[in-house]
């Protein structure tokens, strides 16, 4: 059994990753770390784990991580590139879900996290935690970054037209529209129901965060910089991501129906990226509580725009679930291993 | 007092007409048609006008409604056109909120719709119920067609931009986020409770009734012929629109403190639209059950893409809100009498 | 005008003052006081109020009150308290919408608030602000201590049973369903939508601070001391209450039809107190942004067990509506001046 | 492997019963019938399912569902009648999700349902499928008549106090309230989300199809007629529902405590029923998408009314869940096969 240890197992990320290593059958979760809460049973903070979880939160300290074999970082910013290091030089495999690794240009992540880096030099050695793109390297790697929820959905939906220069990369827009519980756990006045419920908005669209994430991962595809246009929104809803992607086909570009094939050959191998009948609408409900990336292409009036539109469920394959995809790639298990959820519909 | 009929009173666009009219100061409801819940009163059906509506629902009959001064339509489309002739030959005031009378263009119109026009000669007669942009011609209709939701919300967004030729009018897009109230009040499957809750999808992506409509309007605006990629969605909430429109500037383009200022003074004598500060983000919240429509600019890492979000209540300035403040402009009333409407927030 | 100011601007009750009062056709809004937002404007904090509000918040301080003829406390329990004495010495009338003037038990008030009152003489001269039992000694009140949204629902729905004497007073049960917006306007992670969203669950069945509230209403008009048993539920909704009734009726009672009868009697004169038919269900929407309180009666199977439906809009009929209400009795203007709002439904 | 067929596959129990069977290691589903979409593959009209369930719906015939071993009946009431004993004569077992088997008063269930019953005499050979009451039974039966959702909650909450005789059993009061998709996957106005979102309301109060069940286990357990108050509201989410339960303790009640101790033991071979600590609140939140039953005793300012909450999701331990749990007892499985699922929180 692997061992393994969540540091801020009180975050949404956290308590997915422990729904979802709950039922993984070659885990056993022997550390789940929270500064408030330490001492406290898990399934009295959060009794939808009664009878699956029967640790307690310990004080998130190196010393009583050590014994783990891995240790996924379901915290906020800047806290896993303070631990990071002392961990590897144990042997243990770090999976970081928050920003820390992801950027690899270190003053662009300093300008948008508005901190200091703690270890920029570790940050060359961590592998971008997209399967779909980096599967190999994840294999072989010690520490992963995984990908942001917006950054996922995304990528998935842009990459097979990017791979196949089919589209002019100077004018991406992504409109993505997300579940409130990407905010995260966190008592705010703007995340509360009366403030968020029966009501839509945009947010960040001067920028967000997000944006480079999307833009490295593009533009290292595209084999140059790319232009990027990336509007959230803000849902009625606690899960789900559902992003709206517009380009602008090249002259050469192929028909829709070379396109839909391509994206199928692209992803055929993939277990959890599922390419829809063309012309189809794909919910977030179908994806919900599931790892998998449903997508669906369209070229609206035959014209130059084409529109994909691709559908995760922000806490799985936009983290937690994303997250123990690495893990098992990283332990040579199969990469399917406990994943095998079935979205809760309706 | 203005005697008003509603033809077909019981759905969403009908009662929300009762509830701005029961208020409106110069106006009394005498007809209110329906032929499924002829004879029953009409606040049996609907208790939230209980002490507001007394009259009953009748069948939909020229003779009934010939007592009006004018006739508001809150139907399916393809019953105003029916009706429209006989009320007008008898002076009566046509106010039609369904899509019967929005399309210059008869052949696109029957294509879009797949029905045969009942009245071709009457459509050029008719004046598209857009005040921001037709006041003086409504002034002087007997024959109104009120826009659609998603139609209105888009359509103030862009004007300003497109009037000015500050954009590629060839390269419009507009992605659309509606409540599920736009799909009316009968009994689907799709839009349960159940079914839309929690969830959020694309529809229509290949093509929505309303794109030749908002084509219509903003070329007529452009002097030529735009090209728009329009994609709607639904969203887990009763009311409201969020359109999030993005457009390629001009080179010629001003800054963006130019176009806000530029869209503060197209619409400063607008009761209804309100740009909101420079960097805004509008809520739909800020606008239930108002009939206010609620504009913020951005210009996303300064680049060549400009984002405009427009918010509405599809009921409101996207329906019943709208065809009251035309018929106020029909009858030479203060463009605002009975739209005093704070929207309900929380 | 009678110049009105809020203290406490910023909670979900202030700004539906600001609502209401926006349109009252008596009042002005003079004065709206913000520690946190001082000197900023109202609708930049409530965008849904432009065009309708144009003040500023202020600091709360007497001689900025002073110039008001009224003053409503929309503040957390504990600040009316502390300068409703001030106020009333400048000939002030005070509407408190907390709280702090409810209870005439000090002791008892103090052991539920967990706070010593700062101005316990003062309490007796509070007039409970419930319009359909003190209707005239509101209208000579100075100082009136508006009920809390709990004890104005379960109150409308008891008292014509227990003025009556038709049910056993000592077995009372109220079932009662509340919108997150009861909680108000503050960080916290209990009313996060993703903790509230989606989710159903009863609170404080252990003791609630509205028990006593309603404890103290039903027993002075059954002349006794009542028992109840009360158990408020969080609802995924933001506004309304729905209160289940539950009574044995007494041996001597009358049929349901005399009941019925006895209810709309009670209830005739009452504006804002709606007496459905026998065997109705009302719907919290029917009521929502409205001052309307809807009440229907049930006797289950013909048993000994009455049933009585009592909804309201927590932020309306249960705080700022009757705020306003109690405030036009003040003043001697009708009752129903400025409240004339019909419900947003859908 | 058991062969499991599934008659009325495109209802939310129908589907429900997929997700779970699709992870059932020792279950192959074979036959899902659907008069409407026969001949489509499932996961064509549920791409939620899609990678988990190959099959297409069939017509719903004796032939096609003779190759199984079990069939069960999510269709709505009265057509497992009309099968069962086909099915039964061929050595197959039926789980019957529908009311049809439900009561053993045939005229009582012939009043509530407004049928005649086809089978009458078969009915007495139904065992009724709540595994914490009728274990023994339901592993030799052949025909299972699974509880409704309502009496699942109300059952499993009252049961340990009428067992041990310790309330007034004629004096019950069941508040229940259910998520939307209790009400059905089919085109209705009442459950679409523009009428149930954002609203609360009680229905059925006058009676309920599910007072009889509830009322037939109940008197069962107390060895007597117990009188029932059953009042089902619909509350604005999709999944779970929540009983809130009153009952008289009697004179010779123990203490809470002591009747804390025996819920506990009550339940503590039960896999699926958890009892909380004295005091707590469960949410439905915490077993949506599971087959817990979460339970919490009340006891309020020490008086003589005991309240019990008790909380299910309708669709798995009200409905499919227990469905497969009877399915795991009558093949002889471990009782919990299939269903360790962690229930979806947030």
């Amino acid at each position: 059994m692997i061992k393994a240890g969540i540091v801020g197992g009180t975050g949404y990320t956290g308590v997915e990753l422990l729904r979802i290593l709950a039922r993984h059958p070659d885990v056993e979760v022997s550390v789940v770390t929270s500064r408030a809460d330490a001492g406290v049973r898990v399934d009295t903070v959060y009794p939808s784990l009664r009878n699956f979880v029967a640790v307690s939160f310990s004080q998130p300290e190196i010393d009583t991580l050590a014994q783990c074999d891995v240790v996924f970082f379901a915290t906020p910013n800047g806290t896993a590139m303070q631990m990071a290091e002392a961990l590897l030089a144990r042997g243990i495999k770090v999976i970081d879900l928050s920003a820390d690794f992801r950027l690899q240009n270190i003053p662009e992540w300093e300008q948008w996290y508005g901190m200091t880096h703690a270890c920029p030099d570790l940050v060359k050695h961590a592998v971008y935690g997209l399967p779909e793109v980096n599967r190999a390297a994840i294999q072989q790697a010690k520490l992963v970054a995984c990908p942001g929820c917006y950054p996922t959905a995304v990528q998935l939906g842009f990459l097979p037209l990017i791979e196949n220069r089919l589209i002019d990369t100077q004018q991406l827009i992504a409109d993505v529209k997300s579940g409130v519980s990407g905010a995260g756990r966190k008592a705010e006045l703007a995340t509360l129901m009366s403030e968020t419920g029966e009501s839509f908005k945009a947010y960040g669209v001067g920028g967000h965060r997000h944006l480079p994430e999307i833009r490295q991962g593009l533009s290292h595809a595209a084999g140059e910089t790319v232009q990027l246009t990336f509007v959230p929104h803000l849902t009625p809803m606690i899960r789900g991501i559902h992003a709206t992607l517009y380009a602008q086909i090249n002259a050469s570009a192929d028909t829709l129906q070379a396109i839909q094939a391509l994206y199928e050959q692209r992803y055929q191998h993939e277990a959890f990226v599922d390419v829809l009948p063309q012309g189809a609408h794909p919910d977030t409900r179908n994806v919900r509580g599931s790892n998998n990336c449903q997508i669906a292409l369209h070229q609206p009036q035959g014209g130059n725009t084409l529109v994909v539109l691709s559908v995760i469920d922000n806490l799985v394959k936009g983290a937690s679930g994303q997250a123990v995809q690495n893990m098992n790639l990283m332990f040579g298990l199969a990469e399917t291993t406990g994943l095998d959820i079935v979205a809760l519909y309706p």
